[in-house]
């Protein structure tokens, strides 16, 4: 058996307008590249040799793959321990599930080269302890999706209960990135503890919505339901430019434009590359024309998920 | 053409545990009776042949059949009338629709008597007026199954959209009916305004739980997602005995168990008949143990809805 691998693991948006906390799904590109080694010494060691994150915390106990890894062993209990060797990374705190993309790619390189103990749904809890490193909640909807691909549901977190829901194949999203930053932290203390009635009723029908329209491929339903009128009123205030942004991306064809994640990135669900394409180009020339620099992507969506490469 | 039709409306049981005000669907019993009639005279005139219902308001615009086919007629502007002629009708104060579907059976039998000037889901913003005399609010998550069938989700009220959910084919409902009142009114001054932000999320993710479960036709997520966390601990105080009959119910093998509607009607989801019938004598014999007449009923889901019959 192979002592490394290769792990490629996506980006992801979560929240997808309506679904705050319950949705995401998982994109083709950007991703985090990191080899996964198993060593004979135990523990856990982290090498960043990406050459973009000078920053990144080496000490397992602070990084978001370091600890998810750790939860994973103290289960697994093996005679051995692994190297992490961080190559490409998606930007921390951009809004698309950096830190989840790290989480799980640890815990399923190392799942791997054990010769797949657990089942890859159940990494799940492991890698959300990564999550509550980064952002001090242990949430699901980065996790779900860059660890089992596709449209993830997270219905319940305790019992977790986590659903693949099928989508329409010519779905597209286009993120942009403005290069600003949004702390995760920060975009959950601005949210008030309760809201209106009307607006969570309002809120629960377009999660039944956008479930219904990706099962039905119902394309028109989709971009019906892509409305959150809870937390992207309060958190959209942190990205300067956000109402022009998401008016640009409408006018260009967009099915919906929301919040993802935490921000301050911004995703729309498309019905074409094509679409998609011009909407994304649309999004990053109304940043900058505001001077805000952003970077954008366009990704179908992975349906795949992490994956793992043999290398010598 | 048939100057006069034996309308059939069906009891419908709205909520469906976390869809507060946007989810409903159709039973095949108990349903309202109507025989609507044309007349040369112009405007709605209403008799009550029920023998059941003596209080049943006959000035049209103080009963929700009336008012709702006053609505239509106002668009429609026929030359002529109607005699609507009640002959069965489901006990008011139910919790199961009684007013929707006395709404429904005027209007649509209306427009079948005119030719099909409107499309039967043209229909239901008529419909809904009879709601609002009912209740105060022109919700559609009673009146949009009793006209069109099924399942129906209502995404949004402004504007109106509302989508048809398909459901498993063994999927059987047992309702028990506790002969005491609890009127809608009431049932809605008791909720509350504001909502904590993490029930809500609870909620939104049972809500898109139970959408995906009843298009996956996934027995164990739809039970798993028949779960209220906001409306029914406030509204089941008003149902002597809730929690007793709840606990009957899953004990003998219901999927879920709420409220239905507004209450006082108690509604579970099953995965057959037979445990739909064993559910119903559990919990007609647990509110009769503590001396509340109470009656039951067992329906698969009726995805027809309103039916017209021609009579000479």
């Amino acid at each position: 058996m192979s002592e490394q691998l290769l792990v490629q693991s996506p980006a992801t948006v979560a929240n997808v307008a309506a679904g705050f906390d319950i949705m995401g799904f998982a994109l083709n590109n950007p991703f985090d590249e990191i080899i996964v080694r198993k060593t004979k010494e135990k523990g856990v060691r982290i090498f960043n040799e990406t050459g973009t994150f000078p920053s990144m915390p080496l000490e397992p106990q602070n990084n978001t793959c370091g600890i998810a890894l750790q939860t994973y062993l103290a289960h697994v209990k093996p005679d051995c321990g692994f190297d992490l060797i961080f190559k490409t990374k998606i930007k921390p705190g951009s809004g698309i599930g950096s830190s989840a993309a790290s989480a799980v790619a640890g815990v399923f390189g190392a799942n791997q080269l054990l010769g797949e103990p657990l089942k890859r749904k159940d990494l799940l809890r492991f890698c959300m302890e990564g999550e509550r490193v980064a952002s001090g909640v242990a949430h699901a909807d980065n996790v779900g999706p860059a660890l089992l691909g596709g449209f993830i549901l997270v219905r319940s977190y305790n019992p977790l209960d986590v659903v693949k829901i099928d989508t329409p194949e010519c779905l597209c999203a286009a993120i942009v990135h403005p290069q600003i930053e949004v702390r995760t932290e920060d975009a959950r203390a601005i949210l008030r503890k309760e809201v209106l009635l009307k607006d969570a009723i309002q809120q629960w029908g377009n999660t039944a919505g956008l479930i219904a329209g990706l099962m039905k491929n119902d394309i028109g339903l989709i971009g019906r339901s892509l409305n959150d009128v809870i937390i992207e009123p309060i958190r959209s205030i942190l990205i300067p430019g956000f109402k022009e942004v998401k008016e640009a991306a409408l006018n260009a064809g967009a099915l919906g434009c929301s919040i993802s994640g935490s921000g301050p990135s911004i995703f729309t669900l498309n019905d074409s590359i094509e679409t998609a394409e011009k909407v994304a180009e649309a999004m990053k020339s109304t940043f900058e024309a505001i001077g805000i620099p952003t970077f954008s992507y366009v990704s179908k969506i992975n349906n795949e998920g992490v994956k793992a490469f043999h290398i010598d």
